[in-house]
């Protein structure tokens, strides 16, 4: 599999014997299989030239294999120890024990105690960057997914525009967009779904409830799927039957910004830039401070991942990226638009993979 | 509050001079302020006389306060550095550095490295033990919400049967009874729910799909909602249309053994006892192999928590403990049951907080 290639490749260049993955993203990521093991231990050790081992609970063991996993597998039972059987086979394996590579952001205290127990006195190094460089660049596999689950977004929005009358309530169509979704075979959203109305859409983190639809309400939707283990993440902000001309300004001025984003999304621009060109779109129409978070974030595995869409970030795009583009301006108190979509880097530009119209639309 | 009291009352029984509070489920235990902040810091410092000091994202600080936080809380921006903050108040109030307490299964090593530069060579303990032991007794609050929770589980149960017609799938079914409890104001289920038709109940960890309901089939719902930050956790299980004697026979041995391990459940009795007693009543029908899991588990903020309900399990029922009884039979290919109520253990005895009625039912 290239991807445990990539990461023993790494590991060779760095002189690191081993590296404990622990977190389910990144175990999924390297051995295909999926599932969340609660407190029980699952992880996967990676080594330079010999075959990685994975370590499950026992009623997981015939599920990986299932996946097509054809290295080692160590199964264990609730009563028995996971870290006996991990320290067997380090042991019988021999490799140098004075490096570790761990995930620091996600692998606990006590488990890298454990740990640490079995590599005595090792150098603990950071593996998760290196993860999350392999993970940027997505392969044809993974954007195919990426690609279905981004039309079941696309289905939720729609589903969530059919369904606005005057008087319904934020929860009753976010609950009959999850419904749909869940009819097409979506187990899981990738976010907790947000549908706004009005003043609440002015509210960046705003939770939907029991206010109900009204003439001259902004409508925004907020929701993504997941699928297959990748997700999905879209808005778009509609107008409930009238619009006033404040409103049409603020969303044209954010369509706009998004556009100039989307248009400097290509190989080898600057990743910062793209929250700038749509920061300086929103400034220069004068909501440069009702535009308070970053311009979007990686997307894949986990909904928010690598790249961070900041203006600081001095990285390069590269073809197989996936990430969001969703600015936004909120006036407290009146409302808030925002326009998200996912975007995959090509050769050449860029491609939306979520396609839902984004032109201004005033729904009767 | 009674609760950071009794924390700080166990820091200076152990002599420990402070103790980090990572995890949102302890957070909110502690402070009342329930949030996610995703990959930001948000931690609690409890010292054994002064003041807690609350860190948050700048944008959590307001909801903090209207929360009723009346400590001190420290806001950071994301360009800034919390642990500078953090080592900044820490060194202004002088306290002794030589031992903290800190979450084990919780803290990553990379937080744990910055908290250990501040606490340099400070002994760590883990504080998570005594959290859950905190925990384990709900006061009537925390009781009255997840009596709401579980009286809500009900109601989901209750639009699953209703909605069960020859030909649906599990994932309609599903999607039915999330669309209803969101209609509600649900805002997220507990776990992933469960809808499983025929043998496909036979697996305890089987994935709702687009299996058809057929008479004969056994029809297994496991599902639970989060109110308010507490959780509830219901299983019930019927029969479409025609039954077999085998599937009665299985039906009421599981019901049986559920009985029995709920009138074990009052204060004084041994845990462990109450998993031991639904599993011979099991054994004794002729299906101990098929019973492959343990009783059940505390729940509150989490739905698995504090005590595990496994035969090893020698500590006391005490008053005030929520957890659920579930036992089940499980035949590969044939089909499983699991009945399973949220319970609470009141001063003389038990109370199930799940009320849905268990006798068998026929669904014609």
């Amino acid at each position: 599999m290239t991807r445990l290639k990539n990461l023993q490749s790494w590991l060779k260049e760095k002189g690191v014997p081993a590296a404990f993955i622990n977190s389910t993203e990144n175990v999924f990521y390297l051995t295909g299989f999926l599932t969340n093991p609660h407190e029980r231990l699952m992880g996967l050790f990676v080594f330079q030239d010999m075959d990685p081992i994975f370590i499950v609970p026992n009623m997981e063991v015939n599920q990986v294999k299932a996946t097509g996993w054809n290295h080692e597998v160590i199964g264990y039972a609730d009563h028995e120890n996971p870290w006996e059987f991990i320290k067997e086979s380090i042991e019988k394996i021999g490799i140098s024990r004075n490096v570790i590579a761990l995930e620091k952001s996600v692998l606990s205290y006590g488990r890298t105690e454990e740990l640490l127990a079995i590599f005595n006195g090792a150098e603990v190094v950071d593996v998760e960057d290196q993860l999350n460089r392999l993970r940027v660049i997505k392969d044809e596999t993974e954007i195919d997914t990426i690609r279905r689950a981004a039309k079941l977004a696309d289905f939720g929005v729609e589903v969530g525009v059919n369904s606005l009358k005057e008087g319904i309530t934020e929860m009753e169509v976010l609950a009959t967009i999850e419904y749909e979704l869940k009819k097409q075979g979506v187990r899981e959203m990738s976010f907790s779904t947000m549908v706004l109305f009005g003043e609440k859409s002015g509210d960046p983190h705003g939770n939907p409830g029991n206010r109900q639809l009204r003439p001259g309400d902004f409508v925004l939707f907020d929701m993504g799927v997941v699928l297959d283990g990748y997700c999905s993440d879209i808005t778009r902000t509609f107008i409930y039957k009238s619009s006033s001309d404040e409103q049409v300004e603020i969303y044209n001025t954010v369509l706009n910004a998004q556009i100039a984003s989307l248009e400097a999304s290509k190989p080898g621009n600057r990743i910062g830039d793209l929250d700038q060109v749509a920061r300086d779109v929103i400034t220069d129409a004068g909501y440069g401070n009702y535009f308070p978070h970053r311009i979007g974030h990686g997307m894949g595995i986990n909904v928010h991942e690598f790249p961070s869409m900041s203006h600081l970030n001095n990285d390069i795009l590269l073809e197989g990226m996936v990430y969001t583009i969703e600015p936004g301006i909120y006036i407290p108190g009146v409302g808030g638009v925002r326009i998200e979509d996912d975007v995959l880097i090509t050769k050449e530009g860029y491609e939306t993979l979520t396609k839902y119209p984004k032109e201004l639309k005033i729904i009767e």
